[in-house]
């Protein structure tokens, strides 16, 4: 049971912070969150089936689905509780892991991928986004690391398009060059979805990922139609001791979400803005409370400046 | 008391992975050691008299000075050592701090840098080091700040000139955004650089901060003489979670350490290399045991490659 009051009077509180919110909790019918979607890593206590029904309660319009929870209940379940749920499907996570060198994992990964964009397509989401991958153990050729996950890309394209899906590559903060993502930064996903026209390969705008990208907002203007995903967190400090959950909840860190939001607008993206939060804390906190706060923290701090 | 076989024989064990040693330890008179120097911060609890003496013992041409451990003894006492020892000093930590926005703050950072900068000088070293700094409390502006940073730089150039000192930029991987470096890449560090001459304003090039930045080859070599310092440790995983002595050593973590220095011979860099870990492990171990592996890992990974 949450002791929070989620009705964003002077009583309710913020998650993870402890703090009172700020502003009252925007509800269903908002229009205010009519762009506003919840991945599901956001609230990863909840089953696919709570989460759908936890953004019904909330008034969110949109959900970020991740493949391990669809799983769970099987594609054909998760394809219908969405559709009858009418909530639009913002993304698909994840795809990639790309940056294998042994033949047999790299024909294993393309392989894992088709099936991820049969899923994305079932589920009637335009977007799988793609997570590069890491070093293999014991690798330190970066480059090559970086060419391979430009090649599975490449490889992946014609499945892709065949399924009506855009490809939405994510490059991740350098903190995870190693380990989880091999494309650091804007300027160097939009180097390679280039390649590609924009209904083939686009990219995952996240500003955990790229807050710190020098030259960031030209390659969000750069990026203008190729942006599929517009992902919202905040960087925090001191950092989490775990850096997989080292994101925060907005407005709790050093991230500038009126400009960068700004910026995507400027860019030409109208398409949804998924909060995607890996934080213990957040995790630990009730579901119900943790959508309420990031709903008032979206309508404070990323909504208002996303209009141009 | 150590338990280590420094001569780097048979029984010899590296710090603070406990493994063999691979290679044996090279030392005094080794014509590899040439161009090594101890960061005083690798052996953060030796004091200045321990560094300069514990170089000495294992035949380390060079020490890399921090103001604090010199302010210690005081710098009359650290001059006459060093001088007395014969090292040289390949740079001394740490100036910067610049961004900073309340007016006197400024004030007293610019004030804190020419003291610095002093203090370069009477050491006879070539170049200060400076770490940027992060945003200021509350502050998101990270645009602003990097101008700040800028600014800073600009107006402490005369005071280095007049003092025969390098100013040494020192991009910061992104993990330290927020709260240590703001300018994040060699390229954003380069082009701050080169609004003065190669004598004026330098770049500090450190495989940690900068092993992941795409492209990052093209800059070296585009850095070529503004390189002041070139300093190696490596990128671990798991990061250790204070991100702070996230720094491991040289071959137990992702960095290609022969393209990087290879990179750095090939722009002209012909100076000392610096080993700065900082890391609670690297800390917890004798201070001779650290020097004898950061030597042995050295002239197998690192020097073969610093000839073209």
């Amino acid at each position: 049971m949450s002791e929070v009051d989620r009705t964003g009077g002077p009583g309710a509180v913020d998650v993870p912070s402890g703090q009172p919110a700020r502003v009252a909790t925007p509800g269903p019918g908002d229009p205010r969150l009519g762009r506003l979607s919840l991945n599901q890593r956001t609230t990863a206590g909840w089953s696919l089936r709570e989460a759908i029904d936890g953004c019904l309660a909330a008034g969110l319009p949109s959900i970020g689905l991740w493949r391990e929870p669809v799983a769970e209940v099987g594609l054909d379940t998760a394809v219908r509780w969405v559709q009858e749920s009418g909530l639009r499907v913002s993304s698909v996570c994840r795809g990639g892991f790309f940056t294998v060198s042994d033949p047999d994992a790299v024909e294993r990964a393309h392989a894992e991928n088709v099936r991820a964009l049969e899923e994305t397509a079932a589920l009637g989401a335009a977007t799988l986004v793609l997570v590069p991958g890491g070093l293999p153990e014991g690798d330190r050729d970066l480059l090559a690391a970086r060419e391979r996950a430009a090649a599975a890309i490449e490889r992946l394209v014609p499945e892709a398009e065949s399924r009506g899906v855009v490809l939405g590559i994510e490059p991740m903060n350098p903190i995870y060059a190693a380990d989880r993502g091999v494309l650091s930064t804007l300027a160097q996903a939009l180097d390679i979805a280039e390649r590609f026209t924009p209904q083939q390969v686009g990219v995952v705008v996240d500003t955990f990922h790229l807050w710190w990208e020098p030259g960031v907002r030209e390659q969000v203007l750069r990026a203008g139609e190729r942006i599929v995903s517009y992902q919202v967190c905040d960087w925090i400090t001191p950092l989490p001791a775990d850096t997989l959950l080292a994101r925060g909840m907005m407005g709790d860190g050093h991230v500038d979400f009126a400009s960068f939001s700004r910026w995507v607008a400027e860019a030409g993206y109208t398409g949804d803005v998924e909060v995607e939060i890996f934080n213990a804390d957040v995790w630990a906190a009730p579901g119900a409370d943790v959508v309420a706060t990031l709903a008032r923290r979206y309508v404070e701090l990323v909504e208002p400046h996303l209009h141009v």
